[in-house]
């Protein structure tokens, strides 16, 4: 829009004539005379307008789209969520009308609605600033993860969803009438991952993952997004481990850099990283939930939801200064097909969770690269490997050593800004109930 | 892998002993010696094997995953192909063996195989290198279209994939079993384009659309994604058309840049940008073609694919040495719902194509952003606006004037690589037949 100035930017506008344009926030007769707030995706400005433009404003509803032509001044408001200028209206133009009932009230600090009426009406209580900013975060996360990836040199993968039958335990796939014959959505990239891996010896991407789950949770949804990450030519996991903790580390930088103002907004302090992630395996972390956390797990095959929020917001920042904690030697009964045994311990996997803010977030580690390996790892697991053909077709032509890890972009924001649901970090949530809007 | 240097750095070690790590390329049969190509993901190197390892090697099939340790020296090959230096072997271990018959021949110059062949042996074709490369520009064409997004203070948005039963003529939607009830694929991100619009005023991202093309032909896939773009407080159709301009230029530099090898390697050289894409009415296109192509298509509702390439490869290119043209004014008949019409002219839309490389590479426009204009386009259609729920809550709320574009990536890297079938520029393409690899 020609001449149009920002909301930010009107502090250096001080006598100027500019033209903003945006949603009618808050309207405020003063009798003689009325204060109109107008939001656009920068902030709130305030518009002093006078007793004709008032009337014209009160026959509007709020969120009607205006363009206002005034004088910037210095702000007489006491009002601190406010700019320190203001504008006097000149002109006044509607550039689109609300033609219902606005169902929230998007001026209030805080929007204070069931999740259900949130994610309902998301064409509206998006427009809030707190729910408009947990959505700038997320792609900020997601900028500092792929800068870091690209950074190493590794290629960015555009994974597919349509597959064929499901055969890997078919219970949770979603199933799709594809010209008369089933197809289902995506599970997992990993075939896609190992795949290009063995062209490209480092990927990444933004898989979209689909799970049939049967019950609507707080942390699950029926569509989600996973950031990937396969590597090969590794000797050992530290390398991957050491590529999560960097994309980690990449990832809070670019959103304290980027997104200091959507923070504040929502009264989130980042946890510390500390020099290094500390790396300790399941069986340690067990003992140290017992002996420190007084908490006995160790009959268990995992931490549980309350250990890993011990391990990761009392134990690691104590002894390491870091909210962060890896988690290695998970058995092999608790991890997929396709992770790689311990040569001296065939019931335990050489994989490692990274648990940070309260909860895991990083799930990886070293693969199955062997034909024969797979093959006997499958039947272990109870699985026909005749149901996993491209799987195997990979394993028989040349797979380096490698390993890699998956994290889920929802539950990652939702446990970066504390939102008590998943469905608050996802912009148009699925579940059992909702495929809309 | 500790130690381990790419072979695009070899030229660097002359003298030093190193370890290379990558896949048995081909193997020579010296008598005396042999020459060994291992590559990896940044070209061949050479190991000059001696008897007894040539023996060990003799024993493998090509594509074995290899790690040797040796001394670089200068090269005695005279294969332009092959870098300046060559590997005199010390050590050589096989990290992971083929264990079947590898189905093509990825040492050749050319994979030479049918598109059936290329696609069911993704896992093994996508190593030949200008295999690799169609991928890594297409990497790269995103990396520029988000750049330059990004650089506009634009949010990247993240589109849901899974919707509600099918409302907007069913016939090429997928369908899904939903918990018993029917769900269906995104065709288009254009609601959630639109509503994020509504909040932050600019944004893109890269979505997937499912589309149940009755046919498979050379420029349809079942599945595939968009790059999205979608902007507010617009006041006319030129600053959409300037950002759809400027990411295209930005993405042609960042291919030219990034991708100087590929584009060297698959034989492709990048039409000339030219000062200023010109515009054209779709009209004065027609005519255009009819007095200067001699083909007369005035009577026609579109230009046909003959008329997109004549135009963008001969007619741009003579007049404005561009090899990019916007053509505009699409009649109402040939655009979607939500195209915004000429206030002049209800039979004449405020739309755009963007014809680059031969065919029409955008299509975009203003959109309808009034509730009540969009209830009657909708009923023109002969659409029913009860089935349009969502999209029209949208409108009810104050959508302020705008625009947008879509651009289909697969599309986009077919045409940029010249290729002559869409699914070469898919990496795991589906369609009425295909659903694996």
């Amino acid at each position: 829009m020609k001449n149009r100035i920002l909301v930010k930017d009107l502090a250096g506008k001080l006598g100027e004539s500019v033209v903003i344009a945006g949603w009618l926030n808050t309207l405020r007769d003063m009798k003689n005379f009325g204060f109109a707030i107008v939001r656009d995706r920068t902030g709130l400005a305030q518009v002093v307008v006078d007793v004709a433009q008032l009337e014209q404003l009160k026959g509007l509803q709020l969120e009607t789209v205006v363009k206002v032509t005034g004088v910037i001044k210095e702000k007489k408001s006491k009002d601190p969520s406010i700019k320190e200028v203001e504008m006097q209206a000149e002109t006044l133009e509607i550039l689109s009308p609300v033609v219902d009932v606005v169902p929230v009230e998007i001026s209030k600090p805080e929007l204070d609605v069931q999740l259900d009426t949130l994610i309902d009406n998301r064409v509206i209580t998006l427009r809030h600033p707190k729910q408009r900013a947990i959505f700038r975060v997320q792609a900020a996360l997601v900028h500092g993860y792929r800068q870091y990836m690209e950074a190493q040199g590794f290629t960015e993968i555009f994974f597919p969803i349509l597959a064929g039958a499901a055969s890997e335990g078919g219970a949770e796939f979603f199933k799709v009438d594809y010209y008369g014959r089933e197809a289902t959505l995506s599970q997992s990239a990993q075939l896609y991952k190992q795949i290009t891996m063995g062209v490209y010896e480092g990927v990444y991407g933004l898989s979209y993952s689909f799970r049939a789950e049967k019950f609507a949770t707080s942390r699950h949804l029926t569509e989600f997004n996973q950031f990937e990450f396969e590597l090969g030519f590794v000797d050992d996991m530290d390398e991957v481990m050491q590529h999560a903790e960097d994309s980690i580390r990449a990832m809070m930088a670019t959103v304290e850099r980027g997104c200091a103002d959507e923070l504040a907004l929502l009264n989130v302090t980042l946890p510390p990283l500390g020099e290094k992630f500390p790396r300790i395996t399941l069986k340690a972390a067990l003992e140290a939930y017992r002996d420190e956390g007084g908490v006995d797990e160790t009959s268990e095959p995992d931490l549980s939801p309350a250990g890993e929020r011990w391990l990761s917001t009392v134990w690691a920042p104590k002894h390491f200064g870091s909210g962060f904690v890896f988690v290695t030697d998970y058995p092999t009964v608790k991890r997929p097909f396709y992770a790689k045994r311990d040569p001296n311990d065939q019931s335990n996997t050489i994989t490692f969770d990274l648990i940070g803010f309260g909860s895991e977030i990083i799930s990886g580690g070293m693969r199955i690269n062997r034909y024969d390996e797979q093959v006997q790892a499958l039947k272990e697991k109870g699985l026909n490997p005749a149901d996993f053909e491209d799987y195997l077709t990979m394993h028989k032509f040349g797979i380096p050593p490698e390993g890699g890890f998956g994290m889920g972009l929802q539950r990652l924001t939702q446990n970066v800004l504390g939102l008590a649901n998943i469905k608050e970090a996802t912009i148009f949530p699925r579940d059992v109930q909702r495929l809309r809007p």
